[in-house]
């Protein structure tokens, strides 16, 4: 037979079993807690009409399209789960009720340059809140809350969820009477972490063109650490904009804690901007102390118009989205996934060592029946061969089933673990392997620091 | 703003949220299913480099498929999952172990002529289990007693599944001489059910140009129902590879009701040939006796060469796929979905009646850490619009929290199904919505006939 040489693409993350494992068990907490919070699950088309798709007028991301013809129709893959969010609230507006709470995490697509760690394809994990009109300031303190649960729930031990407010932001640089500028002052003082004060200063006067003292206080202000909140009072009053951002931030915050979210996890960070001509009000990062060179894992905020593209009805809302297959491949490359969880396809394996395999098959049901994940291992090998197929993918029982077992009404069960052999009746059998169960899998996902 | 029209793609499935949930607990089922019994999850990228993709030539299929450039890539979405699974073992063979167990559940694609009920993107679930050179009979006999724990999970009860043997057809033909003819013959008793006898016995003889007595030996055979391996018994001896075919078709038999399958919901359907070039042992069918019109929901069989096209390895098989946008579209079609089941986004709306937010966070935080799916409902709107809103998405309980609870440490329950109101203290509150929950969500997915 001919054959081709089978391979992969390049950017296109494709796991072996064990490591797919580790990456489901995380898809299984985001969905477990995003439904939590009342979000509902949404799944919309990998495929989309290319002039509904790039409706919005696309910029960098339209380069990195996957775009094509299928027969008269112009087609374009997602490269994001917000545009066909704002396609479905548009499309289906009139069924649906607000605010509608939805969660989705799917697979998305660039074309970007190849390299290390950055994929073509990839899951992004979306939580959205869209108001019909208006939308309550708390939805706004519940999202930190929500990215607070996740990565707790992960295991994550160091984290920051870092929020700002865009109208705080925008009052500061309209007091200066720098509105024009407003957009250009962001993208540079965002520098600020990877070339530090003094070469934002030059910029600031001799690229974006402000005076000297204007730059000195934006840099005093994107210096404001610590308790924030009080030295922010000292600029009230100086812009009706900068007043309403500041009693937003100081609600997402007082939230905060009534949500029990830890003061170690939360700060408020002026520097963080975000898509500037997307968000309108809170904006979120949230960062890995100990590895700064990731940058943000989970990022978003709130906007005043989702879809104003598709329809005339304001749409309002707040969202975040966690880039899942890039945030799985660092946490995999750090060595930051818990390995003592298992990953085996089966939590125990049975060997039958008597022709009639019927009993053998009532064993499995039994056991499945009970939840235990069950391998019905019938192959011709050598015992050496089925013991090491047991070990290599890490089962931890293995179950032998031989013409004495079956006569005393018994079974052998193997701790793979401790090389431990006992012979236990079936109901013994389902509690001793169910409680080993709850043993081996109560880590966290992502491993203590 | 200059508008776009949004809509979605017609031959693509998008779900309201309260269907989307169905097809959630659907795929839940069957994912938690071929865990128990030891399949792995996978997931491959949905795009591949064409040549990989049509390694296998394609037929039909490739006039359908998504094929498209970028940059210099010659790219293809995949058509199905087997063609993946061929990839991936392929090229990570010396990093599995076999026998290799997965599930995968995703979209795949075929450009197909749109109508009604057909789909253009729609999900395919399935399990194989693939052997390194060899592969126990066993496996194929625990194939249909998944499909049996699948379907009776869902809630089916009138299902059966259909077993046939291609060594057993393969052999019969031979022992006619008809072996060159096997595969024409095959298509045509393919028609019985839709055509009947008649006419296949004038194709038969007309278009395949075989004998009348040899159809008439054909029709006789096909015609075997009931009871049939003492019938099949009588033709043993005639051919090897017929009488290899019915000792796996007892074997398979035998073990199927070693695995409890109830008779009811199985058959030895000789009829029964499946994808001709690629199936060479058991096949399988499984259909709904009061459904006919739509044909089989979950088919598969063995095979002796998973990946021929890519590597020199004897990769055998045995695997099953359900069409799982299909059984759904026509589950929702015929009303079979239990619309019982909650399919609310959130268990419980807390309506805050206090300006302070605090003690309504705080009773959210309490609800969701139990596993009660809450929201926060702080939207400014009359008190009739939020009931409204409840009512609306079938939320069960809405929570009042008001100066007056407050005070009194509790917490009023409306229950939206008896419109009964109660004051409860948080604890009894958490088991009050828990007692009720367990008892909403017990019925099961497909509803009872």
């Amino acid at each position: 037979m001919q054959q081709t040489k089978p391979h992969t693409l390049s950017g296109f993350m494709e796991l072996l079993p064990g490591p797919q494992q580790q990456m489901e068990r995380m898809m299984a907490v985001l969905r477990e807690t995003y439904a939590l919070y009342g979000f509902t699950p949404l799944d919309t088309p990998v495929i989309e009409a290319a002039d509904v798709l790039l409706a919005k007028g696309g910029g960098e991301t339209e380069k990195q399209i996957y775009r094509f013809q299928k027969g008269d129709s112009d087609l374009a893959l997602r490269f994001d789960l917000t545009v066909p969010l704002a396609k479905y609230v548009a499309l289906h507006y009139g069924e649906l009720s607000f605010p509608f709470r939805r969660y989705q995490i799917g697979k998305v697509y660039r074309g970007e340059r190849a390299q290390r760690g950055r994929f073509r394809e990839f899951y992004q994990a979306d939580i959205d809140i869209i108001g019909d009109g208006k939308l309550s300031i708390l939805n706004e303190a519940e999202i930190p809350a929500i990215i607070y649960q996740i990565f707790t729930r992960l295991g994550l031990k160091r984290f920051q969820i870092r929020v700002n407010n865009r109208k705080v932001l925008n009052g500061f640089y309209e007091s200066l009477g720098l509105t024009a500028h407003a957009g250009d002052i962001m993208r540079t003082v965002d520098k600020l972490d990877k070339i530090g004060p003094e070469k934002v200063r030059t910029l600031l006067t001799e690229e974006v063109g402000i005076s000297a003292e204007q730059a000195e206080e934006i840099l005093r202000f994107m210096a404001i650490r610590g308790d924030v909140l009080p030295v922010l009072e000292r600029y009230r009053g100086r812009s009706e904009t900068f007043d309403t951002g500041l009693d937003e931030l100081r609600a997402v915050v007082t939230h905060l804690g009534d949500f029990g979210v830890p003061a170690e996890h939360f700060a408020v960070d002026l520097t963080i901007a975000r898509g500037l001509d997307y968000y309108t009000g809170t904006v979120y990062e949230t960062i890995l102390p100990d590895h700064p060179e990731i940058g943000s894992v989970c990022s978003g905020g709130r906007y005043d118009n989702l879809a104003g593209y598709y329809i005339d009805k304001p749409l309002p809302g707040v969202g975040i989205s966690i880039g899942l297959t890039r945030l799985f491949y660092v946490l995999n490359e750090q060595k930051m996934l818990n390995a003592n969880l298992p990953v085996a396809p089966a939590d125990a394996l049975i060997l039958p060592m008597s022709p009639d395999l019927a009993p053998a098959i009532q064993l499995a049901t039994r056991l499945r029946a009970s939840g235990i994940r069950t391998q019905l291992y019938a192959e011709d090998k050598k015992f050496k061969a089925k013991m090491g197929y047991a070990d290599k993918l890490g089962i931890p029982y293995v179950l032998f089933l031989g013409e004495d077992e079956i006569a005393a009404g018994a079974v052998s069960c193997k701790d793979m673990a401790t090389g431990e052999q006992i012979q236990l009746s079936a109901d013994a059998l389902v509690q001793h392997i169910l409680a080993g169960l709850a043993e081996k899998n109560c880590g966290p996902i992502i491993q203590p620091d």
